[in-house]
């Protein structure tokens, strides 16, 4: 490529953001022209995010998106729920792609995000557009795409985890249980007694127990998967670490199915995804294996003396699911090998 | 109380022993007269746990039961699974009543204890005469048993959060999922790579799916509570804190149980007991409001999407899940009220 | 006793006051009166720290220190500097003994208070009447006072650390360096970055070197302790870790001072100290071993080559450096065994 | 550069091992040939460290140098010291050039190498050719060595953050005093009850004061600078987190030096040294901020009270201090860019 992609990030100043950047700022083919951010109009993006200095050096402006859009390739938006839809529109699409970190774009039903988001929408217009960008699944459609829905972080390691068990139809589907553990990076980086150190170390708890919003995201794929209509439980949990999440997946097996038929039905959708690693048998996915990469690693059980399956998934949850599967998505959008600027090794430890 | 009840600690040197200790040490109406260690035969207790300088003065001895049990009037076993068994025999038993907070007793069917357990059981006759000394179910019989079986940590912290959903038959036995995250203390105190600081910190990880032996004592007495033959699905995971365990239970409810009936099986069986914990509406269990104490406190959620309930429970794995909870026991066994030497408040932060 | 002695604590809601609550609830000898914040007024303390659920149910009050102190016999004050001061009066301290956590009345001279405090002292007229509550120094004074004004976390573990080389005459006074390291509670409460959970965890930092307000308070007493005029360097760090502080102290011995030397006035000024264990040669103090107690440990070294003594001590900040010391004056103001409520052993791990 | 380098890594297996093979799999103009471990040979590196899995396909083999420096332009030596030392020899140098991340080629005295190791040196007529692989010190000597002695982790931190101010005769070279601290990683792999989880969390400790071996390494290189034979204080301390080294330096400020003088100083020595980032004004070194990289940030302290300078420096032991180094020594000898490979931002949080 002679000429690099143009890209600004939108609410660059939380996690997702600042991890995008780094990322970003690795990658050969990309040019950072925009950070933007509100609470740190005008400050320099290194005097935020320390590590940054003599690597970034752009301060941060106003999140003007018409204006930005002439002038980028790609706009990557990490907002909070709610304003995506209201900033994004038909001419800001003609000008440049976008890539939106947050959940207005990806619940294709506008009902269902405002019962569970408690907000009306503001783009309905836009939801056919909207592609939802689990590469793995949505590879053809990415490349196509104008504007990407990139999925959460929880719903990342859960659709992949469950996505070949509901697709050859293998298990019950109203037996579905994903237990989930996240570091405390998913809860952002603005500051209450939830995310105090000495409320978080030492401690674990479960949360929005039966309500949490990445449940709908959730169910739609799985539903879209298994050609049925589901509804399953999803609990997440506050681990005191900074990065990773865990699912750990329950269902019931319907009847005589082997380990091997479920391990083929992971092959067959998986083998040639590079971000996927399946695990050999006897190995437990780990947080730490996959920290600072894209990667999921997958490990599948099955009970005979319950007839259950488990299946165990692990993501980072700042690059797979969140600023890694961006770009992820950026490459495939632009034409480039969808592992550019995403090679290097977890790291540990 | 005019004389003191004499103790001996056999296995004093690992974290349950260390605990037992630290909590007899402030027990008014208990003498320590002997610790027993293998590892460090003749050292000061104190050189091994700086922490009892000036409060332990006491050398670590050999675990001579016969010669011990006569000078004592409890002893408390920490040691591994199988030892205990080989250890405690009627005359021992004769001389002095007999905590184990290890394995060996705690199963009733000993093939099932020797599948699981993959050894012999070398004291199947005493096999009846134990209590299991789970004290919110068992207190009648542990009032007058010379020989108990202390519960393992999961199991307590499981059984007590599933109990009335089973005695009062509330759900589908069949679909019991138990999804359990425990602190490090819970592997011990020998060295392995597992538990070097720098592999555990920054990670999460489920192990032993399907195959932990827990699983066994967990549907031993869930089964017992509903007349049925229950096998479930048990889960457990490391986290990176020192203490604690948090199990998230999933069960699917028969036919119209409301979340008022639900709740009512949890008041009919824990009102009275000191030591649980029952959270008030959308307060959720966190370890850390546990720690060092021998609470339980349960959290109970319906789902009326999935019709599943999920009950969350925590406690302090070396306390309620082994230490506090043989304490617990001793109290009942002498007569005494059972919180005593179990009041302080949890120790937060 | 056959009367307890009844204790209000005024802001009860940070971590020294929450801490207050924990050992008063388990004193013997103490009943809590009134527990008071304005953060949460009105509240159950037991809902903004749920570990007392079933031990404490008492409602945050305001603070009315005219009205309470008729109704209590002892006053703790845990409240940020500058109000103290304003709040306590003659008509207070003749109703009732107050023990003041905060900084207000450890400094005798008011004008050393404004230059580091940057404001202006409200109640200079009871400076003289304050006695500084480090109670292995000012057993004999604290008996008999009305206002105590308990010392500092890093300064109690400092000023023991290092009282008998100045009292000795051991060290050159200028070279006095005191490296210090602390705990996150360390750093209050109240929510912000420097206190979220993934900027703290993962990393360690100095902070207000040269310009941190404990220094004057250090040098305050090791100047009366070696009748010379002491200016000293203190640095303070964050650890990532709820409690603790760890101080290791650097200064040049005066010509021909042996080990023995220094050993020797460690003893005769510590010896009979209950709360202050001189550790064994080759041992080193560890903020683990203190953790949930009024210990300190302090560790001496020589280096031959360097003709430097290194000190090294160890506390829990929200005990020996806090809440515990207050206890222990209270103890002492009251007549009772200043070690009554605080033998409980160190809490590990 | 159309051919890649061929590398080995001797001892690949330990963290500095496992960081150097993860950043040169990411250096684009080198090739990993042989990773050799003796604990773990024969075995899949990527079943070793399973952040490899997809990444690294290679078997740990012997390490046999005359063999391997045949086939490879560059060996780095990761091993316990006495050994590099017995391995590296004449023949090998031919071949290969060598880069040893551990003690044996770092004290140019071979006494005092064996004072302070307490073995004999394996190959003194090795010493003169060694090169203390100082970068921002030696680049010069380093572009033209055969033989590499990189730097330990604390003592590439302390140099940095003092080499000016003795190169400029700033300060009284018998005051210094380095107050360090490092993260678990610093003490290896292999396992034992200091690095233990439960013993290491909530924890900090001194440990080896007045006898750690890399103080004779820190003199050694201060002592060059400055042209006098100093001795000086030197403390680590082990902190609860993964990776990271902080040193608090103090020294007593010779007459008449101000605040500018001491920065000049700086910026005269550093200001074109990428690695190196000298802080603005009242900010402070946080090992958070060097996570991952190869950069140390140092900030400059003066206290007027004391006239005692603070220096303040924070590096990644693991990369900065021992793997990071390593590959900037190799970039060096190869001609290569410094920076190459060593480019991505830190890693945050």
């Amino acid at each position: 490529m002679t000429n690099k992609i143009k890209a600004a990030i939108i609410g660059s100043s939380g996690y997702a953001g600042e991890e995008l950047t780094r990322i970003l700022a690795n990658h050969s083919f990309v040019e950072i022209k925009y950070l933007t951010s509100k609470s740190y109009l005008g400050q320099n993006y290194s005097d935020i995010y320390q590590n940054f200095n003599k690597i970034i050096n752009i301060k941060c402006e106003e999140d003007n998106l018409d204006r930005i859009s002439k002038e980028v390739d790609v706009i990557f938006l990490a907002l909070p729920h709610g304003i995506a839809s209201s900033k994004v529109n038909y001419d800001v699409l003609k000008n440049s792609k976008v890539i939106d970190l947050g959940a207005d774009f990806r619940i294709r039903d506008a009902n269902v995000y405002e019962y569970w988001y408690k907000t009306k929408h503001n783009a309905k217009s836009l939801l056919n557009e909207a592609v939802y960008g689990l590469c793995e699944i949505y590879y053809g459609d990415i490349k196509n795409a104008r504007l990407v829905a990139n999925p959460g972080c929880y719903t990342t390691c859960s659709i992949l985890s469950l996505f070949p068990l509901l697709k050859e139809n293998l298990i019950k589907e109203e037996s579905i249980v994903i237990d989930a553990k996240s570091g405390v990076t998913g809860a952002g980086r603005s500051v209450n007694l939830n995310v105090h150190y000495c409320e978080t170390n030492e401690n674990i708890k479960a949360y929005k127990i039966a309500s949490h919003r990445h449940t709908p995201e959730i169910e739609q794929e799985l539903s879209l998967a298994s050609n049925k209509n589901i509804a399953l439980q999803f609990t997440p949990h506050l681990v005191p670490m900074n990065r990773g999440i865990l699912v750990t997946c329950y269902a019931k097996l319907k009847e005589n199915i082997s380990t091997e038929t479920i391990k083929d039905a992971y092959l067959k959708y998986y083998k040639d995804k590079y971000f996927i690693r399946l695990l050999k048998d006897n190995l437990y996915p780990e947080t730490k294996w996959v920290k600072g990469s894209n990667f999921i690693d997958i490990g599948i059980f099955k009970d005979e003396r319950t007839n259950n399956v488990i299946v165990s998934g692990a993501i980072d949850n700042l690059v797979k699911g969140a600023a890694g599967q961006a770009v992820q998505n950026m490459n495939i959008m632009f034409g480039l090998d969808e592992k550019t600027g995403l090679q290097n090794a977890p790291f540990f430890p």
